[in-house]
């Protein structure tokens, strides 16, 4: 809080699991980053007057809405947050960047190409100044942002493979409930939206290449789940009698792909790996060095230098919390770790301090869109009959 | 911020790195723990006035002062959090007990037994309903909240040997400054007090047991280091032609342990060991079972569980970030994992709770003086010419 | 050597890498395992008289020949052990076999699924009592079979995914020589059939389940190598001013797989994935339970148990160095791990085994033309136009 | 085997598993080693004649013995190989030195330091030629003889620190027999001769550095356990209605020990370190590197080099499977690990590299004394009463 500027006032639009974090974010990122303007939760906005009024009470927020226009209409909002579930997004945002506001947007931008070509669209032509971010936090993380800067300045060399795992578990229960992300008509996808986003951008904005081509296949373990009575983090709960309703996306998803630029990727995401919590990895392989991550270690970064000496080359495993790694100097000394809120703190920080030297925030809807694409592409080769050859095909 | 109760008014003495780390807790812990009452950073107390005031910005507060006592006089402040430097604390915190402050104080919690039985005393003797905890942090990690609740479970069965090594290595570089920590006067004891205390709170907690007696050693390593002309995090900067002033207490200290229930500790705490950022680390085995912790990996608790079938034993690398774990149904999904600055988080909602529960809080200053009689009974044993048994004296 | 009856007596037809890992099997299987026979190499065979005498007398068999056929036509031989290069595999074994020799075959068995046919259809007509075995040896590592046990006992439940890896790193340098291996007509296929087929065998065997269907993708990141001049282990060493010739065969290949019974699979395999050496992983997750193994740590097995208690579930760290652990009892105390040539030592005594008691072993020919089967599909697959979807192209 | 001098003639003192890891030794040690005589296990030597006589069939010794001193005594047998418990140790070297007999005896040398005294002089005046050898075997497990390379290059500077555990977890059970490792008039000893002796002479090797004094504790904690009837591995079986006998060796020991140069060191061994099977792990800091290992996984060593560019910092996992780490070229490629019978083999062959070419082997029955005589100090500080510093004594 170094500024006597006006603040930044932010509405946030969704107020469960993300809305919290996100909360979180705005109200810690000036109290460790020396921003420009102070962000200031402003407003919560619901669809239900009370949960919102509840939610901003707990949050910090002065105010609380159950109308968003009525919000974007107002002057004195700056910033909408939009963390509503994915049928939300398109119209929300799309609607505030015409009213000026900047717009930070959950993952997946959208539900389909076509929605996230419009709100692209609507980012380009915002009034000027008007900046819109996709929340892709994982970028914001300490080790994948080093492990970005090694690959930018060449000591991978050549990239030769990315193999990507994304890695949950809490649907292999079949009696877990039946949530909207579950629900293809609100969520757009199921895990493949969900978590493996997380994975095609980590590994585009990595790389700084895209992804060309994929031959993907989607599982449905489960086909019908109890429809939940109360939500509660990611999962809820259902009633010993509830109904059941059908699961409406993939509960995981496996693809195979190219980059642009020659490199081979391996990309896995699911919700059925019993004993992996949240296992966001990433390994990539170049003809110089390589690098993996994994988020259930999320300070740590494993790095092979191929130049170290023959017989002492080995995967460093580097505490990324030194002063000179990214985001690190602003939090505790060397080897005190950071959590997973952090990366929101880190993505507000970074908006912030977008809008007000006026550049674009990582990633732009933009970029959002180039995911959406590769999410489209998995999806359309899922369902071609042509993509699996059998085993006891002719020879 | 669940209450219209009245908040209860928080004086932060210290603003360095633990009064920043207090600082997020005091703003963090209301909005993800149910509070009776919420606390609420009120005054930053330094010992530079402008400093304080710069740093009360910094670190949200409305008001800031250089003179604690007068603070403690105040009628509208609830606690005083110590955070100064050890030289500071049983006056600060004795003053703000005879005034019915609540007081929490950094750990060790003095410089001296006599000193801290002078603060048991104080909190003993304080008007009634203040409360007084020490700043033991690391009980406050899930994991090893977690691994004290198995102990107690009796899944450990009969404790048989701990094994605690609190490793750094900022000190390796003879040229690292001489900051106050190295001073005697001010900080008490070197790595012993300000690492090593941590690790022998955590056993004696752990256990519920307490060591009866020590055989120990302790080190400096570097005699002299160049005298500190700008303070920052843990280190600092020193000019380059700067004059240089003895280290007066220990660098490293290792010492063997009997407690009075049996088991044998090995205890370790060092700034020299290189490559060893912040690895607080203890394992204890029991004869059903064991546990094994490292601080760099602050998420995890390794367990391990002797009645596991034959052939199916091994450690189990538990994540400890599921809703039945200790702290961690506030937070994130499972998976997320937490950072260091949680602890404190944690400890700030513990201490809130007692004090409006009306129970004493855990550590009382009765605890930490028993660790501080360790500690003691560490430097009068390094001491004592006769601890050491020559290789090649008389067979 | 626990048996008066006359020993097995081993022509081995070819003595590099592999040759020399099986001779120090059959010497050292009968001094650890309780064998109705004891095997005795006789003979080893190769092109080069000269250099199987000298192979010979290193590897401590009486004699040495340039003639298989010659070796197969007499009386004194029992088993003919294939460890030359693949082109050689269908031609000596089907000689074999016809003349009543038991043989063990390197894997993979054939270059084709042709040739896989012509010898499991060798192995079906051979003499009564006649024993076909492929040297899938990984299914020897204790920790796999352990696995196997896991599974077969229901303690993983309905499998979901299998995810397979098995990353070298020896072709990362362009100047690596072109050796018989990179040579299709020699070998068959590449990576993919020299390493790709462990994880495709290890997979099918610890499932009891096959892959029906694949999607694959195949790489040859260098075109051309220095021709070889001096075979050394897996490599060699080209002279500076070396030719070079074409690389024919794949340098990697990731492939996602529909197994019979609905698991997910992905494959990958390289030679390319720097600072991996020998990593041969498998992980496995079913609605009970899940493995997780690595042969860089080849006496571990990661196993979860969805029963463990609420709280206390993590993956466990085997080390399947038990008693009760399949092979472990032959060997050291637990704890004592065991290394890569153990697996041929446990072929050697299982194929011994299997031989005195009348039953096929394991893998048959009949098996090791599955594994053909699905490297033939992932062939054709990734020969294939339609298996790729393009990102960019209409949605 | 490629030379064809007289083989040099072993005769192994004992069978049990000592015995039997030492016969594949001499078995293996020609195969893969290129030595200028070859090893021939020609006689097995045990109490009972019909025992040894088995084992030699096994072991595949073509004679066998019950009276070790008519071995010695004959012509053709070059080595005495002295495996048996410790007590017969000194009798058994001393008269094979005597008679000019090469030996290697098994660790700790002697039971005593005066044992220890009268063995090394053997040593010193035994015929010309005659070499002495103790088998520490860790010294040649690769990854340990790399980190000695590493320190002696002074890749870690100057050492500060040393911590060495051996954990073990085989006694734990209360009814885990009575063998002879538990009897001090056999073994001399308990934990720490039989693995506390491994850490030290570890240490001092690592470092080129002797401890100079220690400070110690000792524990039995199971004062009584029923009397074998049968030995099997490191354990046995009692019967349901064994006797007890007194447990006279320590359970577990922990010391810390002053080195001659300045380093601090921190050791500890046990037996009842739950889920620890054969943990034997050393650190080691310099200020300028350090080094990590465990047994556990014994084809690894941790290296830290301070060198490294800021920010790229950690311990690497070095695979020390490399063609340039010690002893690993004679083996299989890189990535394939090694067991724990390599180190036998290892020890084996630099014997007979040693009594070959002329030099004393390392360890030299005086290397072994050293250690014998921290073992002597570590008992004797052990029992004094003023070792141990009470913590609610005089402040």
């Amino acid at each position: 809080m170094t500024t006597s500027s006006a603040p930044l006032r932010v509405a946030l639009v969704g107020h469960a699991f993300m809305g919290r974090a996100h909360a979180h974010a705005w109200r810690t990122a000036p109290r460790f980053f020396d921003l420009p303007r102070d962000p200031e939760l402003a407003v919560v906005v619901g669809r239900d007057a009370a949960r919102a009024a509840t939610a901003a009470h707990e949050l910090g927020a002065a105010e609380s809405s159950a109308d968003w226009r009525e919000v974007i209409a107002r002057d004195d909002i700056d910033i909408v947050d939009v963390c509503a579930p994915g049928d939300v997004h398109a119209e929300v945002a799309i609607a505030a960047l015409a009213a000026g506001k900047h717009v930070l947007c959950e993952k997946p931008l959208a539900r389909t190409v076509a929605e996230a070509e419009r709100m692209a669209e609507a980012a380009r032509t915002a009034p000027a100044g008007t900046r819109a971010m996709c929340g892709f936090s994982y970028r914001r993380t300490p080790a994948l942002a080093y492990a970005r800067q090694l690959i930018a300045d060449g000591r991978l060399g050549a990239i030769r493979h990315v193999r990507a795992q994304y890695l949950q578990d809490w649907l292999t229960d079949p009696e877990a409930p039946l949530t909207w992300r579950l629900d293809k008509d609100v969520a757009g996808s199921g895990t493949l939206g969900d978590i493996g986003a997380h994975s095609i951008d980590t590994a585009q904005w990595l790389l700084g290449d895209d992804i060309a081509a994929v031959s993907a296949q989607l599982r449905t373990f489960v086909a019908e789940r109890p429809i939940l009575s109360e939500q509660r983090g990611l999962g809820g709960r259902a009633a010993a009698d509830a109904e059941r309703g059908p699961v409406t996306v993939d509960d995981a998803v496996a693809f195979t792909a190219s980059f642009a630029g020659g490199a081979l990727g391996v990309f896995e995401a699911t919700r059925f790996a019993l004993g992996r919590r949240n296992a966001n990895r990433i390994e990539i392989n170049g003809d110089r060095g390589s690098i993996a991550f994994d988020f259930e270690r999320m300070n740590e970064l494993e790095f092979y230098d191929a130049s170290d000496d023959d017989g002492a080359q080995g995967f460093r495993r580097i505490q990324v919390t030194e002063p000179v790694h990214p985001y690190a100097a602003r939090w505790w000394p060397t080897g005190h770790g950071l959590g997973y809120e952090h990366l929101f703190t880190h993505q507000a920080a970074d908006l912030v301090a977008a809008i007000a030297s006026g550049v674009d925030p990582s990633p732009t809807f933009e970029e959002a869109l180039r995911v959406q694409r590769v999410l489209d592409a998995v999806e359309r080769s899922a369902g071609a009959s042509s993509i699996l050859t059998p085993v006891n095909g002719a020879a």
